[in-house]
């Protein structure tokens, strides 16, 4: 392609105020633009580079027996209703309506899209498993756009839904899965790491994103000492710190304590080891339900973990009326004593096995002591996990400690389990008893601009872009300088199959090197007054310039960058 | 590919009365499937086509110098609104707002979104020109949605946008797509005629259509008896009657005649020929303006010119009331004469160089006769181009007589001119003589699924599709008839590069044959008991069968239909 002729914009100053060096680089190289805000246009240089992320994907896909296809973009909403997902989505769902009155969704994910059509024909268990997948357009009605690529209101999407006759079936491919995504992302150059994760509002129990860790990401998780476990902070399990051994219960006393602020201070106040004071905290549901959730004082609640013990979509700190009726005290006083029926009590697993415990005593200035559970206070059937995990906790398991992590989300797979093909009626597959079952399922996504903003993140230096090979827009970069014609070289590349693109420009040496640097082509081969019969080759990500005949450039570049060392 | 692993359903009762042989057969073969009425899922065969399609489309595109991005789907209305399409589109545009309240178009067509991008960057008259293209879903809120893929309301469109200095530049562009589209159609498997057509609501002055005859199709097109003049009904040119000499002007009368129907009958009651009576309609535009189309008695109006030569874009029969409020008649008794000043009157060029002629007088059962122009009424500044062309008419410039054909529009190139560049602000490239100028510019469409229906209608038979070998799914259809193992074959068959579905199904012979004569895929090679080490080779467009030695049967399918014949 002669640059000449080829639609490429590159700046060295356009968003040169953008902190995310991906959003950066990705609009100066000329490889996207924006439209409003979070919705982009791929350029040329950059549709290139999101077609071969998207080939390696479909490559590796179907080399794992997943089938393509495409769904339409407008998903009835009906079928949102039929799982009750209008309401229970994280993104916010954009609805349109037709001229006749139909409404649909725009599609976030396609679950009820894919179930929809299967559910279509008779399916017999012989037939499974099998995985179906899609590229196409998704929306997300996010509040705020960010990063450029990394969190954006429209994308392109790889999103896969596999169907089977068990759990045992799905585990196989959820399994295979792991390996195909973690592949992928190596093929891309991104190494990952699988972290157990929320499953949010996609539904099933179980799920794993793939992380590649960047300061640019917003997903943070933890892993274990010996990289055993590895869970984003939504799901991160931890040892709580137990008691040593169990106390004799000690007569309940209320004490007056006015104004004191933190754990800390209350500890020291009330005379008690801060393992012994307890946090309970106030919410609301979408449906107004009130739940008092509480954890050992030394912890902080996760409120994703707390919506999931819940089983809501939508939790808010209760209001200062809400907590003044059900406590009957002002705020900073509650506690889990005596609360009325209306109140569902969340306890982590932090309170249990705890004796002569402190914890709020819903009365204003009082804090209660020695709480006991049998004597002061039914324990609760189920304790659940709802504490914030921390860098230096203990991994589940005899894992060692817990570090933080900081990385881009490029991919994740889902245990869906039945709950589609339950909710949507007619899901289901003729087993071998002849008995109709619904379908197990579970789904797989990759965002494809998100996962070329985190190759950017992983491949850049001061000067701009070094694509890997494998997603590089083209193989080599052509420059010729002033008074020189590449024209004999261009052609010879283009000949032996090496995409080149050709700076034919009317520029100076220095506007071309520093676009070369920026657009970050993996070869830059310049033809100059200089360089005689021979042409000089340099791999942008080194600092060696060698003066090489053509034909043994060309060897080398079309030979790939990962066998050739010299 | 297996087929026991593919999800492949095929039937031969689905949407048997579909009277569009390519929406049955797509459905029967299991190509796709319909979502909401005009949504359809491509399944992974229908998808494999979809797809041979699109990289036709790319390859000659790319050929042609165009370059491929991808634009949002949604599309900011304000774009919209600055070239006034939110309410001038054919097409019913589909809106959506978002929860911070913007307001968005779902892309029917692209051009304010290319011109909204171009204009961010600063333009040479040295980078002129360029062409961009897309491959991106396209929605239409059709009122119906009718033939599976020939009318809908979702779907994958290619539409490109050529950025030129002047129509000299883009002429050329424009010559340039043609030959591109005809030898894209030709490779897909369809002959097209290349038709002029309405521009519609994309702006600009003039466009051509791709046309692949078919009864299934809704576009009716003229073409000269000299093959040199091609037009859609719509825009067809044809010559008018003309009177052999002028006649003496002859004194006006009003005639009496009541409940007279048609002009035959009035002709005759007048006893005048037909070719002196006139017909007038009255309309109303979308604003409320009335208009009076009048045409000679022997033609009939098209509306789509007469919207044309009004400018507006919505045009309906005027309510009775209003019949009556301008011409003071009952309806029937319409005429040109002392109209008031709120009609506008449209005559067509039939009306040009007549005498003595007959119209209605505006007065309840009178007819007004001997009229002449200068005398009776000013003649028009203008006349127009409103009547509708039929067979037999004589084409314009000597081509002949024009018959009549009916065809699906595959794709369509349109003359855009600085239609979009002058509406919206900035959209301005830097002249050789340093001056600001809009870009000229062209736009051109390819809709992915149409082209697939059309290549159905174009080939299939009794029994199935037929695919041409360019669009098929697969190269080889491999059928193991109970007893035999096709494994082996099926591997060899892959090895050397052959697409092939494997039927290893535990099915009778008839069952696997009906169903890969409805798939249609271009080889079937049959491996029974019965041939031993060869394999049976068959074309699906011939009768012919062959027993051949594997080797040979991948030696024939591997070189392509188009070179072998045995």
């Amino acid at each position: 392609m002669r640059q000449t002729k080829y639609f490429l914009k590159t700046s060295t100053t356009l968003a040169s105020d953008e902190s995310i060096v991906s959003a950066r680089l990705l609009k100066q190289a000329g490889c996207v633009a924006e439209s409003a805000a979070g919705r982009y246009y791929f350029l040329p240089l950059g549709h290139r580079v999101h077609q071969r992320i998207a080939q390696i994907i479909r490559e590796e896909m179907n080399a794992a027996g997943a089938q393509e296809m495409t769904a339409p973009v407008l998903h009835p909403l009906e079928l949102w209703q039929e799982t009750n997902r209008t309401k229970s989505t994280g993104f916010e769902l954009m609805r349109v309506k037709d001229r006749r009155g139909s409404e649909f969704a725009l599609g976030g994910t396609a679950e009820e899209m894919f179930v929809d059509l299967v559910r279509k024909y008779t399916v017999s268990y012989r037939e499974l498993p099998f995985h179906l997948y899609q590229f196409s357009s998704k929306f997300r009605d996010e509040l705020r756009a960010r990063g450029g690529l990394l969190r954006v209101r429209e994308f392109m999407m790889k999103d896969g839904y596999s169907f089977h006759a068990d759990e045992e079936d799905f585990r196989k491919t959820y399994e295979a899965m792991k390996k195909v995504y973690s592949r992928i992302f190596e093929r891309v150059g991104l190494s990952t790491q699988i972290v157990e994760s929320d499953n949010g509002y996609i539904g099933g129990e179980y799920c794993h994103e793939f992380i590649t860790d960047s300061p640019a990401g917003e997903s943070r998780y933890f892993v274990s000492a010996d990289g055993q476990y590895a869970a984003h902070e939504d799901v991160a399990k931890f040892e709580r710190y137990a008691e040593s051994e169990p106390e004799e219960m000690r007569p309940r006393e209320d004490v007056e304590g006015v104004g004191i602020i933190g754990v800390e201070e209350l500890a020291k106040f009330l005379k008690i080891p801060v393992e012994k004071t307890t946090k309970t905290i106030l919410f609301q549901t979408e449906k107004g339900e009130v739940i008092a959730a509480a954890v050992n004082g030394i912890y902080d609640i996760n409120e994703t973990k707390l919506r999931r013990a819940v089983g809501c979509y939508d939790l808010t700190l209760a209001s200062e009326e809400t907590v003044k009726r059900v406590t009957g005290a002002e705020i900073g006083y509650a506690g889990i004593l005596d609360l009325p029926k209306e109140v569902r009590v969340v306890m982590d697993v932090s309170l249990r096995h705890r004796t002569n415990f402190e914890c709020g005593a819903n009365k204003t200035n009082y804090h209660s002591i020695n709480i006991n559970f049998g004597r002061d206070l039914t324990a609760p059937e189920k304790f659940y996990d709802i504490a914030l995990a921390e860098p230096g906790f203990t991994a589940p398991d005899g894992h060692g400690t817990l570090s933080e992590r900081r990385g881009i989300e490029v991919g994740n797979i889902f245990q869906l389990g039945c709950h589609y093909s339950k909710l949507m009626a007619g899901a289901t597959f003729t087993a071998r008893d002849g008995e109709k079952r619904p379908y197990y399922m579970g789904c797989y996504g990759i965002g494809l601009g998100r996962t070329m903003a985190a190759v950017v993140e992983a491949h850049h230096d001061e000067r701009g872009i070094t694509w890997p090979e494998s997603v590089a827009p083209f193989a080599a970069h052509l420059i010729a300088l002033q008074g020189a014609d590449g024209e004999a070289v261009y052609q010879k590349l283009c000949a032996a199959g090496a995409e080149t693109l050709y700076d034919d420009r009317d520029e100076s040496p220095g506007v071309k090197f520093t676009d070369a640097d920026l657009i970050g082509i993996p070869w830059r081969l310049v033809k100059s007054a200089k360089t005689g019969d021979k042409v000089e080759v340099k791999r942008r990500n080194e600092k060696d310039v060698r003066l090489l005949p053509l034909d043994e450039a060309i060897r080398v570049i079309a030979n790939g960058s990962t066998e050739i060392r010299w």
